[in-house]
């Protein structure tokens, strides 16, 4: 017998590998070393091979890879639940937009911090995100110990952070330097949605993105709105439109893709655009019930996201995963459809692909040491005849128990081990007291 | 001055008092006296005038009236996740009856407790339960210190609780004549629906429920299939049929309600018929979208339920207010549709409408003191702006903190103070190998 040594030998009652094979193991044994997985198998097997520095006791627990959460705006914790009840551009363009606009630096980096708290602590170990002064989330992130996408939002008018398009695309180019080193943060060009964005803009974002060859990302298809003024500004709905402007291919990233038809559906896959569905962002801005069922048939990469804490409100990939399942099988009318296996596969390998992160997304030997741990002695979580069914149908993100990216333990049991949390809440007081001040003068405005 | 005695001074940041004029009081006191509120306001006011035998500091939570569910099949835990995405007449013939058949006393009670655990940690203070022995729910409840209305369920077949409809009434009235002396828990006439029931039963069910002055609960209109099937059967549609079998009143709640013409939603609230909406069973099981707004409109009470574990997965209210608001919002295509503080008074005063329990749903003087208190400092409910907002949209049952009924605290910072959770989880897992053997033996037959 070979004696091999590693950082953390782990413990676990169950392990759902989510692996090419979706094996389920029973008593567990998985080994780490510098942040990657040595071996996995059962505990009987690697207990007396593996030599670890620290063992991780998880034999109350289910270990999962960690979710990955394919489309937010980590920020927006800061106007949680602000404005709701609404219509969606009432609340977008008097309420969201206004706010945005007195953003700072300091309030992006701190809402983005609190989004990390609340993904880490509801076991997401990694998320894309689109945002203003998006630089201050890939700093969140890197400092939480998150894996982030991230790409500074682009509009064909002023933002924030920018005076002009050319400005912008010196951010996106800068961004890429900035986060070229990092093993956990990488970038993308994203462009907001065919509806404020101008033809040349999305055009050049699309080059920008084969020059520096990093992926694109863009809000697509979201509602019936969107398809008629895309239909009225530039004579197609937005799936053609982003089509004929070069946006589709493996590249792309369309986060939404609510309003398709059977033809959209087939161009999306036929250019190999990967798709993120936001069930509860489409239901709670009513924006219409995602094809998920006809986009698997056709073959598209699918992802799972939460859409911003705006229009959630909150951001657990849990939750996301019961709505998603429960949503498709009532709208079909076939209590069948999209079982607990895809939907899981969605938050998982889908997001993965989705991140361009092959490390992430499902747990063997190789793979990046990212995972997370649910307590299986909670109420609801008892008994357990089918792993795959819990994590979907009855768990939430609060059975989370503990959070590990690369190996490394970013939260366990109620504690963070990087982030300072009851720091950040006083500042996250303070600036919600910033924010409301905003929100009442753009009311009065 | 005058200085007064109480039990309990309760200190809270925030309480949603879900009141006749809704109010939310900041920095706010509760005083509880033999398990009922003798002064609420502000604690400014209240603090130098009561003088409590304990103070609970909730200055960092928020505080409001217990949830209700107001359906549920609490034993039915011991059944979770056992069978998922399959279409529902196989789930519920192939799998969930034959299991049942099998069930005794001690596992109804067992799974009741089970259930008490995780509607108590998830903050449910009351609810409404159908189940075959139905006693021992009863007992669990009482055990637990949850309030329950509780009912034998009643088929036109026997059940293993009972060989014939004689028996199944006598098991009424001894159930009713148990629980008279209790105050948590009351009992009511629960035929099942009107595809298990005879026309004899059903109105023998409301005779039984006349004459013993007690409710009738049942399900109906749950499904197209069951109107079909109750047209081939009995020449109307369900509520029609109920109608005529003299079973819509104000004595009656029926679950469900989601085939429903304009009609019937007339019948329904001129009768004076409670309906419980369960949108997450409604959307796992492909049941239909209820016609809330309708209802609503109608003037039909309305409450909220989870229906059982089986079909949900969890029995988490807050998950359930949640659903009910989205599922609804994007059926309508309008984020206006069943706001937040409707869906929240469908959990809270809806709910004790639905269960008679006057005396709760919301918190004033002279109310009983059931109440839930919600961790403020939990990520995902940073910052708040609007209470309701995050009640409904944010908040998750593992969000509470403590749970109290008739001013006795039943839960608080992850310790039950009635149930010996850990003794409970070694029964859990007997009674689900059981269980899963039956489950086993079933499927082979
Ligand atoms: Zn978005
Ligand atoms: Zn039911």
């Amino acid at each position: 017998m070979t004696i091999s040594h590693c950082d953390t030998l782990i413990h676990a009652a169950w392990v759902v590998t989510q692996d090419d094979s979706r094996r389920i193991l029973e008593d567990a044994g998985i080994a780490v070393s510098n942040g990657f997985i040595s071996a996995i198998g059962s505990w009987e097997e690697l207990a007396p091979v593996w030599y670890p520095k620290r063992i991780v006791d998880l034999t109350k627990h289910l270990v999962l890879p960690g979710l990955i959460n394919a489309h937010t705006h980590a920020s927006m914790t800061l106007m949680r639940g602000l404005a709701d009840d609404l219509p969606l551009m009432e609340w977008l363009t008097k309420h969201i937009f206004p706010v945005e606009q007195k953003l700072t630096p300091e309030l992006v980096h701190l809402g983005a911090l609190l989004a990390c708290c609340e993904m880490t602590k509801t076991g997401t170990t990694a998320f894309c995100d689109m945002y203003l002064m998006e630089e201050h989330v890939g700093r969140a992130a890197e400092e939480a110990g998150l894996r982030a996408r991230i790409g500074e939002v682009l509009f064909s008018f002023p933002s924030p952070a920018y005076a002009s398009q050319d400005e912008a695309f010196d951010l996106v180019r800068s961004m890429k330097e900035r986060f070229d080193g990092s093993n956990r943060v990488n970038t993308a060009v994203m462009p907001h949605s065919v509806y404020t964005t101008s033809p040349e803009l999305l055009e050049k974002s699309m080059e920008l993105a084969e020059e520096l060859d990093i992926p694109l990302n863009i809000h697509l298809a979201e509602t019936q709105t969107e398809s008629q003024q895309s239909i009225e500004q530039h004579g197609l709905r937005p799936v053609p439109y982003a089509a004929e402007r070069g946006l589709l291919s493996k590249r792309t990233l369309a986060a939404h893709a609510v309003d398709l038809t059977d033809e959209e559906i087939d161009l999306l896959a036929k250019s190999g655009t990967r798709v993120c569905h936001n069930p509860e962002s489409n239901m709670k801005l009513a924006s219409g019930i995602a094809r998920v069922p006809e986009m698997q048939a056709a073959g598209i990469p699918l992802s799972l996201g939460t859409d911003g804490a705006c229009s959630n409100n909150n951001l657990d990939m849990f939750s996301e995963m019961s709505s998603c399942a429960l949503l498709q099988k009532v709208h079909h009318k076939d209590s069948t459809r999209v079982p607990a296996q895809q939907v899981l596969d969605m938050a998982t390998r889908g997001g993965a692909c989705s991140l361009d992160m092959p490390q992430t997304g499902y747990l063997a030997k190789g793979q990046a040491a990212d995972l997370i741990a649910l307590n299986l002695n909670t109420p609801s979580l008892m008994p357990m005849y089918n792993p795959i069914s819990h994590l979907v149908y009855a768990a939430q993100g609060a059975d989370v128990a503990l959070t590990m990216v690369g190996g490394e333990t970013l939260y366990q049991d109620g504690k963070f081990t990087r982030i300072d949390y009851p720091a950040l809440r006083e500042e996250i007081r303070d600036a919600a007291e910033f924010i409301k001040k905003q929100f009442e003068q753009g009311k009065m405005a």
